[in-house]
């Protein structure tokens, strides 16, 4: 049957997701009994599910099953949604004024939090390295490393944030602070490093600096014209929203405008996780200004997708990781090293918040987790040739470890926090 | 940057999920102010939406724009995952018992509301094609079309019943029952179609006779055995799955039920969607006898999915209609009498049903419209060459009208029907 060919993706596509959630669920209720945040569980499915399947599957299926977990096949792009969605969810909890009040503390929590990173990591990589690809220089390589380990993902520590009901405390609101920066800053370096490192050949100072003035430019403008722009429209949307009949239309309504948002974000040169908080920002202002409908209102509505599409994500990133050749000991040195800048590079920032021990330690941890970004700019080396494959796997050990790590330090500092 | 290429393809996504979204409300919104069904105006929009992009949208533009409803885009994906939804939902609302007391006249107006069309299109198709393929005989492609011609919708018309609160009258069980019984003869016409076809060369009369026996008892044994077990398993699962704790665990259990039915469905060789439509009458049943979560709680859950993600598929059918290639003067005669017969052949069937005319006119309105089905027969038949250029465009054509022609029908019919 010649149908069979168009349709058995879909099939396939339904089996991986209902395995997926059911091990996301099972995961996050055995992490959750054991006192720890639900997306802990998800991450370690994921790396099991990723683990088992390729000793378990024949070749030929794991080879299918792996392919189905980049960047842009429909399963990805499920849980992209809902990493959008759970941003979007975050930006509707966070009050703008609450991080205005905190807007100090965050810019040098963030900028603190890029720039050792990134010392750090050219430092463990020109100290370490040893799988140079004949298409790079080294130098290239070691400011790849450190842009890698730059940016903080935002996703990770705001759905453990919001599992902890902790989104409206100070140190929650520096740290989503701090993250928002962080992104901004770590994808601009982003940007900037592999524009360098692309065209190093042809690009004199001037070119650099073109470059670097148009991303800056374009992120801050989104930012910030973005925000005034999009109060301004939430405001008559939401309006018109209301007197839309169907099922469900505010709901869509919501979704349409924080995918609009995200959208735009990237179309600046942004991830569209940072335009979904944005969008959710905007929304809940919007709402607490001039309609009778609570922020609580608004997440009912979108809550049962963003509960079935994030959980795709976090399971995918946990299936990307492949033990096997991680654990090649002949590396080991260097991949420790490499996490455990990573891992100190982000936490020592947190000492530099004012208040008691465990705030600077919460924040510290909350800023840890490398996610989706770091994930995505490793792959961008190891595509292009400028990182080797042992670069590869000890950042790909990297962004999990970290992300591993900050759950349990974030619940561990909690129990000093001032509730 | 080489990160715009992996990430570009989202910011599409979202643009035009957006633009989907937004038309498919607004739409759907004038056409319930107009007394019609939403669907109705998503279907419409989808028209405009393609036709305005081919003519101002430049070539290259327009290219990407079409290749993104392709059955195997993200789109096309995220409308089918809506569909399914859509189907367990109706399924949800379906009383098993209720189908079973209308079995016999179900099964009546299934069996003769597939021969008819099949008939009528083998006729119809001999009389006025003149687009004979190269590498096809005449015969092979007269029966393509009148199998395209023999699958009913269920997902429109239950769409349509569930916007005007009518699934439980004995004129819609009639419908969804004989709905559910065509669609299995449908899909099984196609497939032993499909299989003549392409093995006519090397085909004996025995070969035919295995082909028909393997697929008829396939879908018979999972319609059985499939409800049988599943109605064991949701006991049991149902009762598992509210002892679990954490965000929407109920909502996500039901979804992976609903998914893994609709993968065995299609595995088995059905329409995923008989899947999914079973899989809500099995749940449904659970509930009721077993557990204290009713229909509506259940629904509840997934009804922001459903409301986000089924518009998805209404706009994308109606996006791949080139009116065009269909409006061209030298082939009216044959879409007319195609477009026709696939009218007449499922409407008179409803004539078959006892009671008053407004029961059998709208019974005979809920058969008519094609869909996904009749699509992908479309699609297949050009893409292996059985069919010509002119006769996909009677046949998309045919889709499109049948499934405006029965809101409005429908609707006309109903005022005769007791409430």
């Amino acid at each position: 049957m010649e149908t069979a060919e168009s349709t058995e993706g879909l099939s396939l596509l339904l089996v991986e997701m209902a395995v997926i959630l059911v091990a996301a669920k099972l995961a996050g209720h055995t992490s959750v009994k054991l006192g720890q945040p639900a997306i802990l569980g998800e991450l370690l499915a994921g790396v099991l599910l990723g683990t088992m399947s390729q000793f378990l599957l024949p070749g030929e299926l794991y080879g299918l099953l792996i392919s189905s977990t980049s960047s842009d096949s429909h399963l990805a792009i499920l849980g992209e949604l809902g990493i959008l969605l759970l941003l979007f969810r975050v930006g509707l909890e966070s009050q703008p004024r609450d991080l205005l009040e905190v807007g100090g503390t965050s810019l040098l929590v963030a900028t603190a939090g890029v720039l050792l990173p990134l010392g750090l990591g050219i430092g463990v990589c020109s100290l370490f390295a040893n799988d140079y690809t004949p298409i790079s220089e080294p130098w290239q390589m070691h400011l790849f490393v450190g842009a890698t380990m730059a940016a903080t993902s935002v996703g990770v520590t705001a759905n453990v944030l919001t599992e902890m009901n902790r989104l409206h405390s100070r140190e929650s609101r520096i740290i989503l602070g701090a993250a928002v920066v962080d992104d901004i800053l770590g994808l601009m370096l982003l940007a900037i490093v592999g524009g360098v490192v692309v065209n190093s050949g042809n690009l004199g100072e001037a070119g650099l600096g073109k470059i670097v003035a148009t991303i800056g430019l374009s992120a801050l403008a989104f930012t910030v014209i973005g925000t005034l722009v999009g109060l301004w429209i939430a405001r008559h949307y939401l309006t018109a929203l209301k007197t839309i009949n169907g099922a469900g239309a505010y709901g869509i309504g919501l979704f349409v405008f924080c995918i609009v948002f995200a959208a735009t974000a990237e179309f600046a040169g942004l991830a569209p996780l940072i335009g979904a908080f944005l969008a959710g920002l905007v929304v809940d202002d919007a709402q607490d200004n001039n309609l009778d409908v609570s922020a609580a209102t608004a997440e009912s509505q979108l809550a049962p997708l963003t509960a079935i599409l994030a959980p795709i994500f976090f399971v995918l990133m946990g299936m990307q990781v492949e033990l096997g050749s991680i654990l090649n000991p002949s590396i080991g040195l260097y991949i420790l090293a490499i996490v455990a800048t990573a891992f100190m590079g982000k936490f020592v920032v947190g000492f530099l918040v004012p208040g008691p021990i465990s705030s600077k330690g919460f924040v510290g941890a909350g800023m840890i987790p490398r996610g989706e970004v770091g994930l995505i700019f490793a792959a961008v080396g190891r595509t292009t040739g400028i990182i080797g494959e042992q670069t590869f796997s000890a950042l790909v050990l990297m962004v999990i470890v970290t992300t591993l790590a900050a759950p349990p330090l974030l619940k561990y500092f909690e129990r000093g926090l001032k509730s």
